[in-house]
C-alpha cells in the first residue's frame, strides 16, 4: 500500500545506520522530531465537493487526500502535521482518451478547474489546488498505463500516460527492450509526468532526456487535440513536441505518449573511481563528456557528499579498508567519488573502458571496480525513502538543483552551497550541505545539492528555514546563469524565479501558448506561470 | 564572384565526364538546351523601388536582384530565363543588432514587409518576395559574421547570424575547433540560415543537427529582443530554442547564434561498404544505427543511385576493375553502396571499425577501404554545381527528401521513387530517379531522392513539368507519414503540405506564435505558413 503521507510503499524502507544518524549528529546537532498527523485526523478535514456528479468522477475524502499534494518539502510537512488547507474537489480516473475528452467538457460545461495528476511525485508543487472559487478537478492517469503497441523496427512503443516507471519496464523486458529513463522518482512517476515536466533520468547520457525519447503521441486540450505524428526528425517548422515537453498541465493531457525504447544491452556495469581532488575531478569528469565517449552515466559526487555517502553506507569495517586504500594511492581527504556506467555490446564496453582509464590518467583518479556502482544500482531508487528515515531521525532533508555552462558550474556550486550552509546562521543553525553533478553534457552539467537541517520545536519553524534555506538560494540561481531546474521543472515553486530566466519575451510566449490551448485558463492555474 | 543566376562561386564548376552525359541520354533521351537571359536584360525590368530612404537600405538594382530569388527549381527556372516577376524594393546590411532594431523600426513606421536573407541557398522559396501592396526590405545579414566569443571550457561559440559555413570552419580551426555542420549547401549557408530551417548537416550523427547545436542566442521581434541564455539542459518548462528554430523569418531575424563546438578530432576516415542488395543494404544501415555505434557519418546509396555515382564518377577503367572485384565478392548488379565516417580518437574509432565489421556482416557487405570516401569527401560541397553542368548538357535536376520511421522507410522510398518515374508518362518523357538515405536515426532515416527530367521546347514546359512531378510526390509523402522536409525547412513551396503534417491545432499554434511576435504579419509572408 503507498503511504498517504510520505513516499512510496509502506513496505519499504531505506534504514539509517548508527553510526550514519551520530554522522548527521555531530554535524548538526541532535534531531528534533515532530508530531505526525493520522489519515483519520486529516479525513475529518475534508470539505463537502463542490463538483456536480459524473460517471467519472470520484467524490471520496480518501481519494481526495492522496491527489492533494505532492512531495516537496513544503507538502511533505503539510501531510505530517495534517494541514493540507485545500483539498480537490473530486478524482477522475480516465480509462482512454474518450473519457479525457469527456472530462474536459465536463469542466467547461460546470466551469471547473482541472488539474492532471500523474505519479504525484512533483517536488515543485505541481499537482497542488489552490484557493479557488472554482470547484477543482483532480485527473489520475493511474488507469491508463498499457503499451499498446511495439513497433520493433522503428524501436518506438506506445503507452498510456499514467504508466509508472516499473510498469514501462516490465512490459517492455517482457519483449527484449528498455526505455531507459531512470529518474529517482522512477517507483512511482509516470511517463506521462516526466513528458509534462521534461524529466531526466540518471542514464540520460545513453539513452537521452525524455525529450530525446519522447516521438509523438496527443495532447487533448480545450482547443482540440494536438496530435503528434511520430518522425525520426525534421526542418518542417518548429518541433511541436517542444510544445507539449514541459507544458505540465498548463496546456492540456496527454492521453498517449510514444517513445524511442532500445533493446536490452548485452551487458550494463556501473564503476567507482576516486578522484584526489574536486579540481582534479572536474577536469576528468568534463573530459570524460568533452571526449564524447559513449558511457550510460557519469555521477561525480563533491567531497562531503563522499565523506556523507561513505558514512551512510554502513559496513564501516570495510568502508574503512577502502578509505585506507585510496589514501595509499593518492585519494584521502578531499578525495571525490566519480561514478560510471558502461552499458552496450562488450567491444564497445571494452574500449569505452580503456579510454576512461587514460582520461583519468592526467587527473590520478584510483580506479575500484564495481562493489560501489552494483551497490548503487541496487539501491538507485530507495534514496526518497530516506526523508522518511531522517525525518524518524528529527531531521528535514531536502535538495536544490540547477544546470549551469562548464564555465560556471564550480563557481554557481560554491555559490548554491554557501548559501544554503548560511542561511540559518541568523538562528545559530547548522545545515549539511552537498553536491554531486549527475547529468553531464558537452556544454556543462546539472548540479544537485542536498540539505539536511534541524525542524526547531514546531511546523511553523520548519517550514520557516525551509522558505529561507529554498527562497535565497533560487534567486541566486537564476542570477548566476543557472535553470531554475534541470531535472524538477517548475511548478508552484520555481515559478517566481522562471521569468529572470526565460526574459520578459519568453515568458509572454508561454502564456500566448497557454492562453491559446486553454482560453479559460482552466487548466493547472498558478503552475510553470504565476498567472 | 558569386554567380547572380545559379549555384556558388563562377569560378568553380563540376565537370561531367563524357560517359556521364551519355549514361543520362541513354535513360531519358538527348538534352535540351535553353536559352539564358543576361544580367543587363534582367536590370532592365527592375521597377523604381517604393521605400523611403533609410542609410542601412540600399535600392541599388543588382542588389535587389541578387537578393530575389533562392535555389529551388522554380527560382532557378526564372532566374535563367530572366523573368523574375517580383523584385524587392531594396537591400539592408545591418552590421549589428542595433542595426536590425532600427530597421525594424524602420518598417513599422513606414509600413514595410521584411525578408530576412542569409546565404539565399533556400530550395523551398524561403527568401523570394510576393507581389505586395507594400514595400518590401530584404534585411541580409552577410556583415555580421564574426566570431565574437569562443569559451573552451563550455565548448560555446558566438557567431553573428550571416557567417557562412566556411567562415565558421576558418574562424573555429584557427582555434582548434569545428562546429560540424556540413549541410550540402555549406559554401554559400549561413548559421542563422541553419537555425530559422532547421538544418541538418552530412555529420549529424556525431555532431547532430544544428537543433542540437544552437545552444542560445537572440531572435530580433516585433514583440522586443527573445534572448536565449546558454543552459545544457533544463526542465524549465517548454523550450523557447524551439521556438527561434525552424521559424523561417516568420517570428523575428535573428541577430546574434550561440552554438556548441567540438575540438577537432584526432582522425577522421570515410569509408565505402558495397552490400548486394537494397535489403541488405537496409538491414545492415538499420543495425548499424541501432547498435549506437560512434559513427560520424552513414550514407546508403540504393542501387540506381550507386550505379549512377559510379557512371557519373569518371575514371571508367578503374570503377571498372572496382566493379569487377565487387561481383566475385557477391556484390554485382543491384549493389547499394553505403559510406561511413569514423571521426575521433584513434582507440575509439578503431573499436567503431570492428563494430561496422561485425555488424555488416550478416549482411554481406564488401569492404573497399578509405579511396571512394576520400572522393567523396573532397567533393562533398560540389553536388550543387552539377545543377550547373546539367543545364548545360540540356537537362534539369532537382531534389525531393523526407523522413519517416524504418518500418516505413522502404515503403514510401518505393512511392516516392515511382511517383516521379511516372510523373510525365502522359507526354511520353522518362525522368531518372535515384536515392539515398544520409540521416538515420534510431527511429527512422531520412530519405533523398534526386530527378533528372528534360525541361522540354521552353520554360513554361520545364516549370509544369516541374510541377507535375513536385506536386504530386508532396502530398504522397505527407500522406503517407513522411515530413515535408527533413533538411531544407518548409519556406512557400512546402507550406500547403505543413497543415496535413501538423494538424489543425499545430498549425494554429504555429500562426498563434506568429501573430504574438508579429501583430501586424510584416515578416516573410506565405512562408511556413499560408496565411
Amino acid at each position: 500500500m503507498r503511504r498517504w503521507n510520505g513516499w512510496g510503499d509502506e513496505a519499504n524502507d531505506m534504514p539509517l545506520p548508527e553510526h550514519g544518524q551520530q554522522f548527521v549528529a555531530e554535524r548538526i546537532g541532535a534531531g528534533q522530531h515532530l508530531p505526525d498527523a493520522s489519515l483519520a485526523q486529516v479525513l475529518e478535514q475534508v470539505p463537502a465537493s463542490r463538483l456536480v456528479a459524473h460517471p467519472l468522477v470520484v467524490l471520496d475524502a480518501e481519494d481526495r487526500v492522496r491527489h492533494a499534494r505532492g512531495q516537496s518539502l513544503p507538502d511533505w510537512l503539510a501531510v505530517r502535521e495534517g494541514r493540507f488547507g485545500v483539498f480537490p474537489d473530486g478524482v477522475a480516473y480516465p480509462q482512454s482518451a474518450e473519457d479525457i475528452r469527456a472530462l474536459l467538457a465536463y469542466a467547461q460545461e460546470h466551469d471547473v478547474i482541472v488539474i492532471p495528476y500523474g505519479g504525484g511525485t512533483s517536488v515543485a508543487g505541481h499537482i497542488n489546488p489552490d484557493e479557488s472559487a472554482k470547484p477543482v478537478l483532480t485527473v489520475s492517469l493511474e488507469r491508463m498505463t498499457q503499451l499498446t503497441d511495439l513497433d520493433t523496427e522503428s524501436q518506438l512503443a506506445t503507452f498510456g500516460p499514467g504508466v509508472n516507471g516499473p510498469q514501462v519496464e516490465a512490459q517492455l523486458r517482457a519483449k527484449g527492450y528498455t526505455l531507459g529513463h531512470f529518474p529517482q522518482s522512477w517507483e512511482l512517476s509516470t511517463l506521462g509526468g516526466w513528458v509534462a515536466s521534461r524529466s531526466s533520468g540518471q542514464q540520460s547520457l545513453r539513452y537521452g532526456r525524455i525529450e530525446q525519447l519522447f516521438a509523438g503521441g496527443t495532447l487533448e486540450t480545450f482547443a482540440g487535440p494536438l496530435e503528434i505524428p511520430t518522425i525520426p526528425a525534421s526542418s518542417a517548422g518548429p518541433d511541436l513536441r517542444e510544445v507539449v515537453l514541459g507544458s505540465e498541465g498548463r496546456f492540456g493531457i496527454i492521453s498517449e505518449v510514444k517513445v524511442r525504447v532500445t533493446p536490452l544491452a548485452e551487458q550494463e556495469n556501473f564503476y567507482a573511481v576516486f578522484l584526489p581532488s574536486w579540481q582534479q575531478a572536474l577536469g576528468a569528469i568534463r573530459a570524460l563528456t568533452q571526449a564524447k565517449v559513449p558511457l550510460s552515466m557519469l555521477r561525480l559526487s563533491n567531497a562531503i557528499e563522499t565523506e556523507t555517502q561513505l558514512a551512510l553506507a554502513g559496513h564501516p569495517a570495510e568502508i574503512g579498508l577502502l578509505e585506507k586504500y585510496l589514501k595509499l594511492r593518492g585519494a584521502g581527504e578531499g578525495k571525490c567519488m566519480l561514478m560510471f556506467g558502461l552499458t552496450g555490446n562488450r567491444t564497445q564496453n571494452a574500449a569505452s573502458y580503456k579510454q576512461v582509464k587514460r582520461l583519468c590518467k592526467p587527473y590520478r583518479g584510483v580506479f575500484t571496480g564495481t562493489i560501489l556502482g552494483r551497490k548503487w544500482a541496487e539501491k538507485r531508487f530507495r534514496l526518497p525513502y530516506l526523508r522518511e528515515t531522517l525525518w524518524q531521525a528529527g531531521y528535514v532533508v531536502d535538495t536544490l538543483e540547477t544546470a549551469t555552462d562548464w564555465c560556471n558550474v564550480d563557481s554557481l556550486l560554491n555559490k548554491i552551497e554557501t548559501s544554503l550552509r548560511d542561511a540559518l546562521k541568523d538562528e545559530g543553525e547548522r545545515v549539511h550541505v552537498f553536491t554531486h553533478l549527475s547529468h553531464v553534457y558537452g556544454q556543462g552539467s546539472s548540479i544537485y545539492t542536498s540539505y539536511v537541517y534541524r525542524p526547531g520545536g514546531d511546523y511553523a519553524t520548519a517550514l520557516a528555514r525551509w522558505k529561507k534555506l529554498k527562497y535565497a538560494t533560487s534567486e541566486l540561481i537564476v542570477r548566476n546563469r543557472g535553470t531554475i531546474s534541470h531535472q524538477h521543472g517548475v511548478g508552484a515553486d520555481h515559478a517566481p524565479y522562471l521569468p529572470i530566466e526565460k526574459g520578459p519575451l519568453g515568458i509572454a510566449t508561454l502564456k500566448a501558448l497557454a492562453k491559446h490551448f486553454d482560453p479559460e485558463q482552466r487548466l493547472n492555474p498558478g503552475k510553470l506561470l504565476q498567472d
